[in-house]
């Protein structure tokens, strides 16, 4: 195994993305200069993958590049942003050459799929982390938030979630239905085109990272309002059904997170407009629901309302004295 | 000892900071949003500081905060940059109160100096390291870099470098000459002020924050040109001298790192404006050295010219095979 010097890590890093019109000065020197676009606003987002909390040791390096910039590409989608710049701070306990060049793939593949320049960062030594931080566009005053839902808004989703938690369940095994579900842990697609196509239509929105009900429920928090979401409606992975049973399947679609689905809210004039945007964006939106009143967040299982069980969804820190 | 959960740390650092026209939108969203000033480029930088690698084990959070920002708006200084907007990547493994408390302190104060805002982040579970992420202003084409040295050109250093390091060297120790080192390794200032008066003055700059003569390489390198350093010239810190000995103070002053002083090049004839310069921010800039032709840092010592031993001066990677 050859052993990288930093600069050798740099020059790897350095070639995987694009290169941008908007970037008067790109990695090598103490700082990137940006020429930002005229007229519009700039959103940025931050979001770090440690082994061993975020994804177990032993991940394939594409995969690990490919997930920590799928998460914050996802953060830009659900503001309604357009990706423009990437930070990277890369903290290695070793810089094997193998693995750093398939770092650079992983990360370039997707960063050009999106357009997004890598214009610095940080290569350290440490245990395996990735932190990324990205700054994307905005047209004036039209970036998603989350406190604009309004009672009588219906509650959208994006694709299926559950799928990476049960892929992330199966990822030794080899049967292909977990090969499936597996896939979409390593390389989830973050909805960027579908979140620059809510402005406008959107009340609020926010990416499923940590789950469902967990990300639903900032999402009412911070617009004042409940949720009252409808099992029946709930996507539910057909394919995780299979491999692992259905309360299971049912029960990772509510609470398990890294789908990098969006959740949004829309008027209800508005849910006739959902079948023309998941065609134009070739994914599953689904009504799960209505924004209520109230300020919980209750599920509607054949007609009983529940309170849903979180116990086992992501908390960074969980809370409490000791 | 109270263990804090997700949102009272953000609560915490969320208070960390200046508010600032320009962040429409701040902390609490699934990223910020920003309205940057009209004519102004932007200046992107990034670093990470890990546990047991940049600073050492049980160091107060406060200081891990400034030092971790310090290192971030030193970037910025070397650019010539304003400081704005702040993103933080804070990887703890446990989320103590006091120290939360402490850090946000840190890194408030030295952010409220500078009129930076916290704009967003993540806190993690893991070993303990912060990543900074700034972005700052500069006048249109007015950025400081590396590139612009040229023949000829005489090299400034800012303050007296070295003291970080001898600080450093003696963490532990309690007379009175190690306090005042420690204080410089604890709580480096960087010279922001400095770096945004030299547009128009440096032909190139950069930030000491591995060591002179290695960042001095990297200037040199950058430029494609070659450097005399004059030892003679060089300031050495008097209490170095005294806490160590003379030729470890002299070390120190040439390869130790985390002082964040400035080292940059102006044309021989700008050299007289150097103590009006030094007065301005009330601190030493001396002309230590010239830009050469050849491609090589060599120091001048008593009239004799000498490859400098970079033994021990600051690699993220050593380079090699194995």
């Amino acid at each position: 195994m050859a052993a990288l010097g930093e600069e050798e890590i740099i020059a790897l890093l350095g070639s995987a993305g694009c290169a941008r019109p908007d970037v008067c000065l790109g990695i090598g020197d103490d700082g990137a200069v940006l020429q930002p676009r005229p007229g519009y606003q700039l959103v940025s987002v931050l979001d770090t993958l440690n082994e061993g909390v975020h994804f177990p040791a032993g991940l394939p390096a594409a995969s690990v590049a490919h997930r920590a910039l799928a998460a914050n590409l996802s953060d830009l989608a659900a503001m309604g942003s357009e990706p423009a710049w990437a930070t990277l701070a890369l903290s290695l306990p070793y810089a094997d050459a193998d693995w750093v060049t398939d770092f650079a793939q992983g990360f370039g593949a997707l960063a050009e799929r999106h357009q997004l320049a890598l214009i610095g960062g940080d290569t350290v030594r440490g245990p395996l982390a990735v932190t990324v931080q990205l700054t994307g566009y905005v047209e004036q005053g039209r970036a998603l938030r989350r406190d604009g839902a309004g009672s009588g808004d219906r509650i959208v989703i994006s694709g299926v979630p559950g799928e990476a938690a049960a892929g992330l369940a199966r990822l030794g095994a080899t049967d292909p239905g977990s090969d499936t579900l597996r896939q979409r842990f390593l390389w989830p697609e973050p909805r960027v085109a579908l979140g620059r196509s809510l402005a406008g239509l959107a009340t609020a929105a926010i990416d499923v990272s940590d789950g469902l009900v967990t990300d639903l429920t900032r999402l009412t928090r911070a617009s004042g309002v409940g949720a009252r979401l409808c099992l029946d409606n709930l996507p539910v992975s057909e394919v995780a059904r299979r491999v692992l049973d259905n309360a299971q399947a049912r029960r990772l679609a509510l609470i398990g997170g890294d789908d990098y689905e969006l959740c949004f809210t829309v008027r209800r004039d508005d849910v006739a407009r959902l079948p023309d945007l998941a065609s134009q964006h070739g994914c599953r939106l689904t009504d799960i629901g209505e924004i209520t009143t109230s300020t919980a967040c209750v599920l509607l299982d054949a007609g009983r309302e529940i309170e849903p069980d979180l116990c086992g969804s992501w908390q960074h820190f969980p809370e409490g004295k000791d």
